[in-house]
């Protein structure tokens, strides 16, 4: 299968480190919107601009989209669709069923293959929920994220006065965690779910606590959640805070049996050194569905609920059937 | 979706349980080797023979199959999936292979759907392993069963001389399970992995370590393990034992990143007060799947790793996206 990456931010290193774990997996190129000159990759992977990715056309089987969801995937997504079999990690839950239908309709139109939303949520974490509710319908799920790095938040206290970086982790409250795993049910707060750390660089002779207010009071990123701000060094960022860890829980309780008698908890977690990795080697392997759905005819958009757990491997089915069943 | 049960016993009236909170399914019959009359039902479900089967061959879109692995559906669910669409949760790990090829050939020539080894082991489990290791190629996972009941090692037991009754409860090292939890990556030997917690019923004047000798040096089942042997009375057996609880956990801890510095680690667990309703609701789950794949015209035999999650769910597609995904 042969695969190319187009954008070349820390997901689409972490699809370049992917391939190399994959033995079926030849990757093509890097296609890049900088000067390919100034771009040197991490396993010295060809790179070329964005301009000439028609030429490759015939050269590639799928090509991983490792843009934004914020402005990158809603256009990048059904444009390259058009030319190509396409995976992205598209992740602004609220938009993927309007992403899904221009995606959709793009690959229709061309007789591609295209699978959006791909990753960890959405994806594992999506598909845990939808296995789960399947199995214990009368039942309730939850998700926590963390404890990790939210890029979304950390951009956010960037973008105040007087701040130079900064970092925050998201963190479910331990308390609220253990109660569900235990199989409680209750209606929660979304300050009892999470809390929000904040870890903050600021400006020489910045006024600390007018900023630690603005932060904590910031509507839809702090205002709803226990929020702590930290005052660090920029030496202290560099050495505490480079990494992107990421990770959570989804969990559901539901019951069986006569009168609900019987209580069953399924959970599913991740704890994830490297959230972008994590996510390029999810997108790795539902390219190789996406080539073997392509193979056999599947055309227009899918999303990982649609995809035979079997076509993600590089094993066959009946090899599949004898070590892993 | 119109379904029937074949056997019933604890996991047939799992199914009728889970029948009960899918508006989707209709729960056509139980077929029974006894006699019908002598049957009754937890919720009224009409009772049949099983000889009287073929009389429903166009009523039943899918007959879920609940009998034994070891006798019982090596020879059901071939000789049944030539007149209907059939779901198991054969469990034989080492002969699904063989499973396998005798379902899908009764199948395929006759044009039906069969779904075989559902459950949560084989089952939930597998379909953990299977994507787990597809996105993380780089990686070594385990699975821990228990704290729950061993049904094959409780009769083992109570095949000694002097035995009445006993439950054998199977539990995971913890010490081992935290290690693996922590993303290490061991190699280790049955006894490290679990514990077998036996609770004896003894005959009144047998000969007690006697009867705990024979147990803990029992060739496969217990001479390979830290076994511990208690005796408590039937009033305390009956009291203290009566549920049939289960679950485990997979884990794989998988590398990502330039000379594979980042550590991953993917986590499934089930706890479950009742073993045979699980898996039974996950046979109800299948079911529906089975029912789709072949109203889209999929023959022969089928396992849950060839299931779109999607064909799991009563939801429509564009519903799962809205709310799951």
């Amino acid at each position: 299968m042969k695969i190319a990456i187009y954008g070349y931010g820390n997901l689409g290193r972490g699809v370049e480190c992917a391939a190399q774990q994959n033995d079926d997996v030849e990757l093509v190129g890097v296609f890049t919107r900088r000067d390919p000159k100034d771009l040197k990759t991490l396993f010295g992977t060809p790179v070329y601009s964005v301009d000439d990715i028609l030429d490759f056309k015939d050269k590639v089987d799928v090509l991983i989209i490792c843009g934004g969801s914020a402005t990158d995937l809603p256009k990048m997504t059904p444009a390259l669709a058009c030319d190509f079999n396409v995976v992205d990690s598209f992740d602004t839950h609220a938009k993927i069923p309007e992403h899904f239908e221009i995606v959709d309709a793009a690959a229709y139109a061309n007789e591609t293959t295209a699978l959006i939303s791909c990753g960890w949520d959405p994806g594992m974490f999506s598909l845990n929920r939808l296995y789960a509710s399947a199995i214990l319908p009368d039942g309730k799920d939850y998700t926590f994220w963390g404890r990790g790095v939210s890029q979304g938040h950390s951009d956010a206290i960037r973008r105040i006065d007087g701040v130079v970086d900064a970092r925050q982790y998201t963190v479910p409250v331990a308390e609220t965690l253990q109660s569900v795993r235990d199989g409680n049910t209750p209606e929660l707060t979304t300050r009892q779910k999470h809390i929000r750390e904040c870890y903050v660089v600021a400006e020489e002779g910045a006024n600390l606590q007018e900023i630690e207010q603005k932060i904590k009071t910031m509507p839809n990123y702090f205002a709803d959640y226990d929020t702590t701000v930290t005052f660090i060094s920029m030496e202290e960022m560099k050495r505490d805070h480079s990494e992107i860890p990421h990770g959570g829980v989804v969990i559901r309780t539901g019951k069986t049996g006569v009168n609900s008698c019987h209580s069953n908890t399924i959970e599913y977690s991740l704890k994830l050194d490297s959230n972008p990795e994590f996510t390029a080697s999810a997108l790795v392997a539902f390219a190789r569905a996406v080539y073997r759905m392509h193979e056999r005819g599947t055309i227009g958009c899918l999303t990982p609920f649609d995809v035979a757990p079997a076509d993600l491997s590089p094993l066959s089915g009946a090899e599949l059937r004898a070590i892993m069943l």
